[in-house]
């Protein structure tokens, strides 16, 4: 499985994604699920995968593909990022009619074009999307829930974005903590509005200091809380 | 949904369900998920519930009216747990049987018969069962991912009940905050090794001060231990 997290923010954007894959419990690989698309000074896009490898990464590939025509619609000529989410979602749905519905897959779509404020998109495997807003400024895929509680518990719109990353790192940990199909290596992405920028991205193995760090920290945090509830009364 | 988790330790068990039941947004009640078959200083029996309501109040129905026949297998003449659990599991499988897979439900079974060592079961909706041990000392069924990552953190087979049951109330709690489909009142029980006692049994409502203090002090810990995490490097 997967977990991938993206927030959007006042202030930007937040993209955080595990590397595992498995194809049952001898075959599990590292693959990265954290794509970007980069024109300078003119769009920063980042697309986040989850679920049947052999889907996500044919789209990635037509995807890819489709950037060196452009004469035909693709991810480095779209107006708006609405439209390249319409496109992604096009593209998801053929392959996934082409494979087969038991190949499912979903796909985080956020970033920002020229002209527009940052947006974030949740696609489904059937091909259409949400937008996140002020009130959900985040969105998961993948094993999304054993990561969810600290993220309601923190995260605001107006959340700071090293806060916010903090965030995504512990609901990541947690993940990581409670179920074996998510595993290191991280691929982690800061995007800052307006920079148009792809310069701050982190790959985060079980070496990085800092992650260590705070997973301990967080660790014993929480048991020290834990410890110190008042004895029980029913 | 529903979320139910039930422990078993060296010192006894305990037992912690939720009471939501939906059917559409239209139809949310609540219903008890906890049932208790007792027989003084001889066995205590818990049964939790999760899936299909219609599925899971048939299988309770029927094994309330085996037990008012002797002469057949009941929870209340089977002669170990084991022999309980295999009964529980015909009748799951039998109901889903007459009213179709798509009206699944699962089942927690746990407690203690004279003659034999507490003992827990999760009883899948084919009827087959796996049991509790010393390494996997807890089940959880429905909602179960937003509440296992602090149950995996804190849970040890030698935890004593008072802090186990701790450890759930906060699991709880971490599902209601993230799914509203998991609601209030709790049941909750605790069961003391070797007592052949259903005497401690509570229903906690959103009034109950001693939840709502948990609740409050544990959510105040977290954003404390979150907001002394050191500054993100990356």
């Amino acid at each position: 499985m997967t977990y991938c997290v993206a927030m959007r923010l006042s202030s930007g954007m937040i993209f955080v994604s595990d590397s595992r894959t498995n194809a049952g419990v001898d075959h599990i690989s590292s693959f990265r699920k954290l794509h970007v698309f980069q024109v300078n000074d003119e769009r920063t896009l980042v697309l986040q995968s989850a679920g049947n490898l052999a889907t996500t990464q044919s789209v990635m590939s037509l995807l890819r593909r489709n950037c060196e025509d452009d004469n035909q619609p693709n991810l480095l000529n779209g107006k708006s990022l609405y439209d390249v989410a319409l496109l992604v979602g096009d593209t998801l749905r053929e392959v996934i009619r082409r494979d087969g519905e038991e190949f499912g897959g979903s796909l985080l779509l956020g970033g920002q074009i020229r002209g527009e404020e940052p947006r974030l998109f949740q696609i489904y495997p059937q091909g259409n999307f949400i937008e996140a807003s002020v009130d959900t400024p985040y969105f998961q895929i993948g094993e999304s829930k054993y990561g969810k509680p600290i993220i309601d518990r923190v995260l605001r719109f107006e959340t700071p974005l090293s806060q916010a990353m903090q965030c995504a790192l512990i609901s990541m940990d947690s993940t990581l903590a409670s179920n074996i199909s998510v595993g290191l290596p991280l691929d982690a992405m800061v995007y800052r509005s307006d920079s148009f920028s792809d310069s701050e991205q982190y790959h985060i193995t079980d070496q990085h200091p800092y992650f260590s760090q705070i997973r301990q920290l967080w660790s014993k945090g929480l048991l020290s809380v834990f410890s110190q509830l008042p004895p029980l009364q029913l």
